[in-house]
């Protein structure tokens, strides 16, 4: 069945790019298949998006969190690397589980998708 | 003026604590007057609360994102000091501003409100 593991961060964008964002949210929703995610759960795990209503001064925030299958993390890595490829995005997500087996940070920085371990964090120790 | 810092995180509730939160956020919006916020600034400052509309299996996400002025991170701070009393809430957050002048990382953990340098970000280099 797999654990499960939390995944929270958020996308820097602007005006502009949170569309391009919501697009691709919107088309992983629609589109993806690869047998793993029934639909009732990935439009339970899609609903973990958060669009800012307005944007405060410049930078619009679109968050994300959920507590998800182990198995479904390829996914969520999926979906934020192609979000990696909108232009002047940055991002920051940590991953773990309860067990202590995943420690991941996710950044996402000119264009690239970093997987690193977590350095300086005690909050969910 | 002061300059513009960013500030982005989230907290972890659950079905309870959720409401705590919400409530702490609500009296800082209505009650807060130290002279430096004027009630316009302050609802947009706080309109950066982001409140999951429905919880993904366990955690219940509470993110916080927003480009606010370098001298309301006291606000923000007070604040979040003020949620960390709550039972069982972790929290993770990051600050930071275009000069380089700011890398700090809060996080809530135990009823405590840590702050520390921030360690291990490519994201906002």
């Amino acid at each position: 069945m797999g654990k499960y593991v939390s995944v929270r961060g958020w996308l820097e964008c602007d005006e502009s790019t949170i569309n391009e964002v919501k697009k691709i949210r919107n088309d992983f929703t629609a589109t993806y298949n690869e047998g793993l995610l029934g639909e009732d759960k990935l439009e339970l795990y899609q609903s973990g998006w958060t669009f800012p209503e307005k944007q405060i001064n410049w930078t619009a925030y679109v968050f994300y969190g959920a507590d998800i299958r182990e198995y479904h993390l390829d996914f969520m890595k999926k979906q934020l690397s192609e979000m990696a490829n909108i232009q002047d995005i940055t991002g920051y997500f940590l991953i773990d589980d309860h067990d202590g087996d995943y420690h991941l940070c996710w950044q996402i920085y000119e264009n690239k998708f970093i997987e690193s371990e977590q350095e300086n964090i005690v909050f969910n120790k």
